[in-house]
């Protein structure tokens, strides 16, 4: 396998986390409910479409991309890789600053094209909990949520990308357990399992998503931190990495 | 191939079966309908999506965790390609508790979860017939379902995996004929065909859903060993096995 | 590539026929809309569930019976592949019939489970133009629809088969190309492209189907030997037949 | 691998462009919305339908059609890929002229159908802005959101055909990145991204669409050509191409 520059990765990072953001945040703000004349059309995505969205957002950066940065377009899967031995921490930093300048582009983007029908943009696709949470979910299941969603999510990744799993089919299965999770959770936390998603759309929210933005960095940390540990402590083998 | 420990292939079956139940009932329990204030936003993911995130638990799963333990995460499955004659007996009562555990801990996981917005769970994504099935079919009806269906299941699986078969495509397939199972059945059953994922759930459910589990034992792997039978009888060539 | 003895190659199309219009059908008749003491609870998978459901039919039987007998499951597609090239006209006769035969029993294990709370089972899913058109569209609109579908339909098998083609993904492509015609017609025609998918349930059904059944032979046959025909013309070269 | 004649060509991006129109247009026109007697049956595809019709379209049509073609269906894409260096000026021409007559063939044959129950048309799944705009997007918002949609699609394209990609999974990955970009867009433009999507419809719409299809010629084209000049600077290596 050929190695990129860091130039080239960093580049894929921004671009696919920007892809990411504007997808599935984007898809969420403008075509989840379709309103005519104020009216509910009922032609709608719905939350099945979002999470639609979400997922194909990084199937379709995982075979872009995924050659070039490895396809994490997410700073909590940077760190579940290198906790689980697949990725360098030298290169975390990098990454994640990355990914983090790339959903606040997209997050910039989809603010002008959302506001161009003259509509305000309420709570943006932020992620929340308690008041700010789409089903009104408390604190402690929204923690449960986002922790346990992304430790699979983790374990998904580093079982499909082991040298063990069928050639080709990562990009599909890591992208639609993204699907998945958001098919799961979208009523409990509005999915974040992203810390660059969250922090791309809270900054233009008119809500108080930045206040509750810390769970969405240290929950999908310490999740994708626990996957990683699982994964090695019980499924990993020596060949296979 | 590479074989695996029993403690790899337990653990394999206990996170793909918690991941199934978790997945697949979570996304019924928490987002197949989604009020606000009482009224229906139109923005649950309904049946279909509940249909597709069962599906995609089984395909991200066998992708992830199928070359440890050959992703079975049903103790009907286990029933079923042991009877086909591709899976050991002897290692059949080790999967079934695995993957039952494991569909208990979701449940319970699941319980917390969607306690956290102070809802009561009511049937929880159990499985019923009469009273207890959605729309209110009949036992005979609700056992034709499960055993043809899971019959076809098994061979959907034994055809996929058959040396004769795609590389690779088996957990594409199969994850989504779970996804068809569901769109056809949630009325009769709610969908079972896998005794795991009837129990993870049935323990909480508020419902007399634990006096109807045993047909969820029962027929699932009636059918299971019925759709080995016919597919040993009818399709099995002795090169592909 | 083996070549599969004559009883197996036609218990597969029996078994997948049988699985196309148990799933089909019964995903729309059982779960298209979903009531709950009268009322449409909103649930229901929709024509967007019924579409992805026929297409799963064929995309999960394609990878587990099409090594055995080509994944047919459809008289009209035996005659665009004879016509093809690609399918003796002497194997023809028994397909058919094998095809027939699965239909119809899924027809009839879709009645029994159907009637198992009390309905009645109204147009069962058959096909009709006219009166008996979901949206009441005309003879002519439905021999156009019926025709042009097929043969795409055919285009895409033809060229998704080619020796050319991407090795293993003929089965997702002609599964979903399946949907996508749902996708389309399903207002038209209710969607045939498929005559033992019509006969299976008009047998069955308590309006007037049988009466139009001719047009669901006639039209998806038609359509096929005409896509066959463009395809050899227009698409084909030797060296990947 | 193969090269096909020109004639062989223009067919499979003629057929190619008939289909995405057909089907995803088609969809639209027919199923999007389906009422019963004037009231909506709450049975249509909605958005989500049509966002999956036309990412079908696409990926049918490039695992039967693009070992023939490249498979573009699509004058945007020509010239993207002729900026990117992936295709000849030279061939340009005639793609676009082969592309545009299906588009329009498409059109006419869809009028045939979605006027065989005497409905009028009216939109006809046309692109457009301001008023024109399903959701009464400026033209500052159609303009953005054509262009970046397109250049994000051609960066797509580019990434998973070049040579370091998974092989075979292009047409999955490009097909349903064309899924996820009308999850996003609909609302805002009806989502072109393909002028020859947009003229095929225009031509028979009963609204002013005919006014507004300059701008879905002139962004798609400026998009794909911006994505096509990113992917080359920042993405491209030397062996990959």
């Amino acid at each position: 396998m050929a190695t990129y520059s860091t130039s080239k990765k960093l580049a894929a990072e921004f671009i696919g986390t920007f892809w990411l953001v504007l997808g599935g945040c984007g898809s969420a703000v403008l075509a989840a409910k379709f309103l005519s004349n104020g009216a509910d059309t009922g032609l709608g995505i719905g939350f099945l479409g979002v999470a639609l969205a979400f997922g194909l957002t990084v199937l379709t950066g995982a075979y872009a991309l995924g050659p070039i940065s490895g396809g994490h377009f997410n700073p909590a899967v940077s760190v579940g890789l290198a906790v689980g031995g697949r990725f360098s921490y030298a290169e975390l930093p990098g990454y994640i600053i990355a990914q983090v300048l790339g959903g606040v582009a997209a997050g910039a983007v989809l603010y002008v094209i959302a506001t161009g029908n003259g509509a305000s943009v309420g709570g943006f696709a932020s992620n929340g909990y308690g008041d700010l949470s789409p089903g009104k979910y408390s604190l402690t299941a929204a923690l449960v949520t986002e922790i346990v969603l992304t430790a699979i999510f983790l374990i998904v990744i580093l079982g499909t990308t082991a040298r063990r799993a069928a050639a080709g089919f990562a990009g599909l299965a890591i992208g639609l357990t993204l699907t998945l999770i958001h098919l799961i959770s979208i009523p409990v936390t509005n999915t974040s399992v992203n810390p660059a998603r969250s922090t791309g759309v809270a900054l233009f929210a008119e809500t108080a998503a930045l206040g509750q933005l810390w769970l969405f960095w240290v929950a999908p940390i310490i999740g994708a931190a626990l996957g990683a540990v699982i994964y090695k402590a019980l499924l990993a083998t020596a060949e296979d990495e």
